[in-house]
């Protein structure tokens, strides 16, 4: 089948899902969930083919750590599912409703987006994952992910499919067969076909979607984070959220990658700080005057500000003010979390209002910009952009509106 | 300036507008108001230049009054103003907020979207109202108009913001300077500067942003719209609805192109309907059942199920079920506004949840989709896209969030 078949498929399945009730999309999950662990053999079989292949063309250990699938990974796919099951229902309420002068009474409907592509890498974990949020939020998916992972994700969506074949969900989590470059592009064309689409992944895939896709797309992942610690911080609270922010998780989008120390502080701060990073032997590159106290750090250029490194390296700027700090965020940012650590009421308030990014912090890591953490219970993605959905993003991103207008022969 | 320049500068007074109170912006859409009808005499001859060269080039009559101003026009624009002004402000309310299990506190905070794109065809009184909007709601913005309407817009423009200049708003409202093609094209991909680009217009002039353009778009305005006449229907009501969605203003977005009757009605239903149709001379274009009834209908084509007429003509199907009303708008209707003629109460909620746009309808014309009918107080288009706005959009369309944290040392 090739790709605009499968998202017709899914387009037709998805104008049945919305009027699916929530008893049955949670039933749904929970029968995919049993189905994982029933038919782990077959998945894990699948995977060692995917493994074999990746092995065979010398693909970096980060890249096999994320194809590889055990019977605990799969386990794990499934007390997802479960988990998304037993959230709220996204569906179905209404935001507001409002009666109008002429008797028009007028509810605006929480419904699905209709159907959602997902692009991504070679993680079989996301198919199950994304599959499952599509399904709670009653939305069809087509979903494409790396082609290193193929074997092992159509035996994912085939047993999920399995366990609710026959029925309303026939064709709502389809598996793009196509999986050349020449069918990805086409995915990111399908103008009324498929509703949205989220790529997952490294920066360059999403830029490449961004760039080429004409249905619309949420922008998700990449995080230039900053801490800026303030002349009035609490210097032992900035060297834990600095060590926190930068080292719990470095790999990840809410990590950080530049730190603004006001020069007020900076005497103090900066030892203080670089003591704590070396336990992970963290790479620090600075500014000049960084460097003057600092004299162990390398000489940071214009490139290290843009940069996300995801990795064990720091890029530090000493500066005079609040507002010089902000000015730095909003020119070098990438909108994605930025922290101030503060004792003075005023500039944690100016930091909060003029920086613009979908999470600002006052004296708390950028780590916590999550779904879960969040409290939403589930991620779809952190959205970077300010249309739709911006920063973590719970199942409410996978719905839209409908506006439902009851009369009794209103004319205009 | 190019068209870089000119967004750059529109992106650092959005940095600065963030943080405007509602008074200082309702203040300058005062004044702004206040300064267009002063200066009335320099638009009114910026626009007659405009005219003349839109007559000599020969310009259908249609664009030349969409292109023309006069004195009650401009003081209609800033009427406009006025009102935007006394509108709620969109910006700075937390839409919710709460608090973790680690005290982190959460707010999410309503804030403008940053900079916003109109690319709109010659109509000068969009310059006003598009600016307008956006300095209500806190947000820079990118004008692109027609280039018949290069004068007008380069006078209104001059005008607006000679009223507000040498402050927080300076820069805030950018009117291309390039108005080639190629600028137009340029703005398209501004990713970082501009935050969303919404168009204002003609089918093509959508399809080719929509095509193009790399930044988020909102897409507005194609609406092919029906009338389901149920086989339980109040004949005279049903008559009323069709006359009004049809023949009120068949040029907008909102008005209805086919009707579809129920066969169980269609012998009283469909002789009825067209003698209304009558009075303004509708021409009827009608399936093989229709044409039995209306023996004066043409032939409807396939062609004419998928057609924005917005015209004095309408295409009739008889179809034999609330279902294959809700298939054919499904697969033929473009998402805007849909409504059902009914008395049976599962007809009605069937087809209120199936129907799959932005605004459904029980016994109401299509017509109400509005934003002043919906009680939205201004309307900046109607989305017929899924994502951030659907059908009409209000001021809210024009904002996004941002999560603002609050914590006093967490890490993760």
């Amino acid at each position: 089948m090739n790709v605009r078949e499968q998202a017709q498929i899914a387009k037709k399945a998805a104008l049945r899902l919305m009027t699916t009730s929530s008893r049955e999309r949670d039933g749904a999950l929970v029968a995919m969930a049993d189905a994982l662990v029933e038919r782990t053999g077959e998945i894990l079989a699948a995977n060692a083919l995917d493994m074999e292949a990746a092995r065979g063309a010398g693909r970096p250990a980060a890249m096999l750590d994320r194809l590889s699938l055990n019977a605990a990974r799969v386990e794990a796919m499934a007390e997802g599912l479960r988990k998304v099951a037993a959230l709220a229902d996204p569906i179905g309420g209404e935001d507001f409703s409002l009666k109008r002068p002429n008797g028009l009474s007028i509810g605006c409907r929480r419904v699905p987006l209709g159907v959602v592509g997902i692009i991504y890498e070679a993680r079989p974990n996301v198919t199950a994952d994304a599959a499952g949020l599509c399904i709670k939020s009653a939305n069809a998916c087509v979903l494409r992910g790396g082609r290193e992972a193929l074997n092992s994700n159509a035996a994912i969506v085939n047993v999920l499919t399995g366990a609710v074949s026959g029925g309303v969900f026939d064709g709502a989590i389809q598996l793009l067969c196509d999986d050349s470059r020449e069918g990805a592009a086409e995915m990111m064309k399908l103008n009324g076909l498929i509703d949205v689409l989220i790529p997952r992944g490294g920066a360059s895939l999403i830029k490449s979607v961004v760039q080429n896709a004409t249905v619309p797309v949420i922008e998700t992942g990449v995080g230039n984070c900053h801490v800026y610690v303030d002349a009035s911080a609490d210097i032992g609270m900035a060297a834990d959220i600095v060590f926190n922010a930068k080292c719990s998780r470095p790999s990840v989008c809410n990590a950080m990658e530049t730190l603004l120390v006001n020069s007020a502080v900076a005497k103090t701060a900066l030892p203080a700080i670089a003591e704590r990073l070396k336990a992970k032997n963290v790479e620090l590159r600075g500014c000049e005057r960084t460097r003057a106290i600092l004299p162990g750090a390398l000489p940071a250029s214009e490139e290290d500000w843009t940069c996300e490194y995801l990795d064990y390296i720091l890029a530090i700027k000493v500066v005079d003010s609040v507002d010089e700090a902000i000015d730095h965020i909003n020119r070098y940012g990438t909108m994605h979390s930025e922290s101030i650590v503060t004792a003075d009421y005023a500039n944690a308030e100016r930091f909060l209002d003029r920086v613009d990014a979908a999470a600002v912090y006052v004296n708390a890591s950028t780590r916590f910009s999550d779904g879960e953490e969040f409290g939403f219970g589930a991620e779809i993605g952190i959205s970077t952009q300010k249309l739709h959905a911006r920063g973590p993003m719970g199942l409410k991103a996978l719905t839209t509106i409908k506006y439902v207008v009851r009369g009794n022969g209103q004319t205009r």
